[in-house]
């Protein structure tokens, strides 16, 4: 799923004019006193160590803004851009790739089709490739998902977003759960990848949310994720801070599914999410700004 | 993902209950004139050879019963019995075996994680086990779609119903999609199983729609199948037809996504589609039977 020379002379082309303006991104953020210095601003989203610093600090820092630049570059590198529509083409990829470098997104998120096309063009940025597994209805089986978290990170994934088996957790076989999660997070770890375990949220009882947390953080992952984006609902306030309880302060804890909006980011984060998954990353920067 | 004893238990009673059924309604379809009985009526749905002479005699046929019992057999052997939602449980999944093997359905079509459970509830049945890979986005690379139907398989499946890579397609990237499509299709034919594309017919034009069937042909498929029932829209008599122009006589066409009528499934196969995927078998034999 190679572009033409052409496109990628002209994207290699784009990109080498924005790189100017991202570097004067963050020399702003390094002056405005943001605390993320030590990793290029980065670990906000990836650390799940600095997890309950981010809830404490970077979220009433989020909801009063100290400074737009301050605010906006920190809320970007929260942001997972996300595209993965099954119509999405190699040019939107692209697109997307541009857009999180321009904007310093902490990855974008695509199907594993086309994470080759975007490790290729993100090659040198501090942008991760995210790629979904089992996506979106977690309905593989534990060795099918481990299969396609590998060949998604031989061909450039560092972050790797699962969908648990909701068939088997709905069945209580939480064997399975825990051992389709924990395989295919030891693929990830093997590999210095980072797992994200989706739960879709929207199908499952309160009850069943609390199990499926609790999975997770015993099958080791890294992160859990409320919701597809693709099921009956996404990410909201509550499920965040149901999850944040049974997690912990270890784990990380991304909201998609349905953000489109800087005051749902600001909620979210409150409520103790750690990393966002949207499709509407850059009208959230825009409005991140101008509320400042 | 096995069941308990007890559940396993009841369910071997109720199938034992319901194989004289079976039984009567295929001795009854044999008196009745059915041309399927060297294969048990199974070649409806199956044969891709027979395709043309099932859309010459059986659609007009189906359209213009000859009595109820015959017609309910040759539509219930051209379905295939379907659940696929993210949050069916083991109890669902036994549920539709079991309609599956009352009302003889072509096969049961499942996730790759509940193929070993529909795989050994319908061992000694006529009815097959589908899987759907690469499901519903299709955006997974072509080793890894392989991969998932090559477990499938040894799960039990002996049919697969794969998804295109849509983004390709309308990045026109024809040879990724064609290699993808070949790659699956050799898996399932390298292990006697056939092999369904669903090309997303709602999400193409018609000049799309007429290339990917042109490749799913060009790959040496069984079948071209209408939707994943997943997607903006499901099978159209019209979408169908332009299918059938495309493929010639020589494929199967599986139409699938939205079919709740009996008389829906009349204009389907009229319009060349050879089976029919669908939720609500039981209510469209059900409506056939009250037709006739």
């Amino acid at each position: 799923m190679d572009l033409d020379r052409a496109t990628i002379e002209r994207l290699v082309e784009q990109i080498t004019k924005e790189v100017l303006i991202l570097l004067r991104e963050e020399e702003a953020s390094a002056q405005s006193g943001s605390e993320c210095l030590s990793c290029n601003g980065q670990c906000t989203g990836k650390c799940p160590d600095r997890t309950q610093a981010v809830i404490d600090a970077g979220a009433s820092r989020i909801g009063n803004p100290l400074g737009s630049t301050s605010v906006a570059v920190e809320i970007a590198h929260m942001i997972d851009h996300t595209l993965l529509k099954a119509d999405a083409s190699q040019e939107q990829i692209a697109q997307l790739c541009y857009e999180a470098r321009k904007h310093g997104f902490a990855a974008v998120c695509v199907n594993p089709a086309n994470v080759k096309l975007a490790a290729q063009l993100l090659k040198g940025s501090p942008v991760a490739v995210c790629a979904v597994v089992g996506f979106p209805l977690g309905a593989t089986p534990p060795e099918v998902k481990s299969y396609e978290a590998q060949q998604a990170i031989e061909d450039g994934a560092t972050e790797i977003d699962m969908v648990i088996n909701v068939g088997a957790l709905k069945s209580r076989d939480y064997e399975l759960v825990e051992r389709d999660i924990a395989t295919v997070t030891r693929t990830c770890h093997h590999n210095r990848a980072i797992c994200k375990v989706i739960i879709e949220a929207a199908l499952l009882t309160d009850e069943e949310k609390v199990k499926a947390c609790q999975l997770a953080k015993a099958a080791g992952a890294d992160y859990v994720k409320t919701s597809t984006g693709f099921g009956p609902g996404g990410a909201t306030v509550e499920d965040v801070a149901l999850m944040r309880r049974v997690v912990g302060p270890e784990m990380g804890i991304k909201a998609a599914g349905g953000i489109r909006t800087f005051e749902a980011v600001k909620q979210l984060v409150k409520a103790g999410a750690t990393r966002i998954g949207a499709s509407a990353g850059v009208k959230i920067l825009q409005e991140a700004r101008a509320a400042a």
